[in-house]
């Protein structure tokens, strides 16, 4: 599957039109388990610094040796943190001979971060 | 220190001036440890329903005995959830007479939403 393709599926299946803001209605226990896998994610500062890593690099995808080396930690222990991010729908990976290109899921990170904000509700609440 | 004082400092502390998004640029260090925190908190879904109950409240605060009864959880339980959400800075309370009324930070919850959102850079990136 090209990474075109999965970036589409993302925005279908993870659009902010589904989930209205925590502002704006009470989370139901369906909502809350799927957002909280999420964020519970994102609850690493190894993670948090991998992702943006990720995001913020230029050409839109990172490989993953230009991403151990900020770090004091093993490939072993990189490679789990890029896996619990990618099983999260926060990023996507290829394989390209010998190293894995990972990128950002911008569908996903949207709907947080339009889950979170509070000041978009002006128009519901007028 | 009053409810306003409260808001005011959060928004002085943790606007989003001090912290480009994710995708602007790596998030560094201490940066990934606050931010982290912040996102560990909302990684659990009774504490993500119990922010969007408290958020999504009309008069934007809540007694805690309107919250307990929406969880199959004890009141102690409940509790320490609310006191995670309250030490990463998402919500705060005050006791009045019997009961404990919570409210959002809303400056931490934007400050979040801005950090993850993707469609916010094209101003830096022309």
């Amino acid at each position: 599957m090209s990474k075109q393709e999965l970036v589409v599926l993302g925005q279908d299946d993870q659009s902010g039109a589904c989930c209205p803001g925590l502002v704006a209605a009470p989370v139901d226990e369906n909502q809350a388990a799927e957002l909280s896998r999420m964020f519970k994610a994102l609850g690493d500062p190894v993670r948090l610094r991998l992702l943006s890593m990720i995001a913020s690099r230029a050409g839109g995808e990172v490989c993953v040796c230009d991403l151990t080396p900020a770090f004091d930690l093993s490939q072993p222990t990189i490679s789990h943190h890029l896996k619990l991010l990618r099983q999260a729908g926060l990023i996507d990976c290829e394989r390209r001979g010998t190293w894995v290109y990972y990128w950002v899921l911008p569908a996903t990170l949207d709907r947080l971060s339009a889950f979170l904000t509070t000041t978009q509700t002006a128009e519901g609440h007028a």
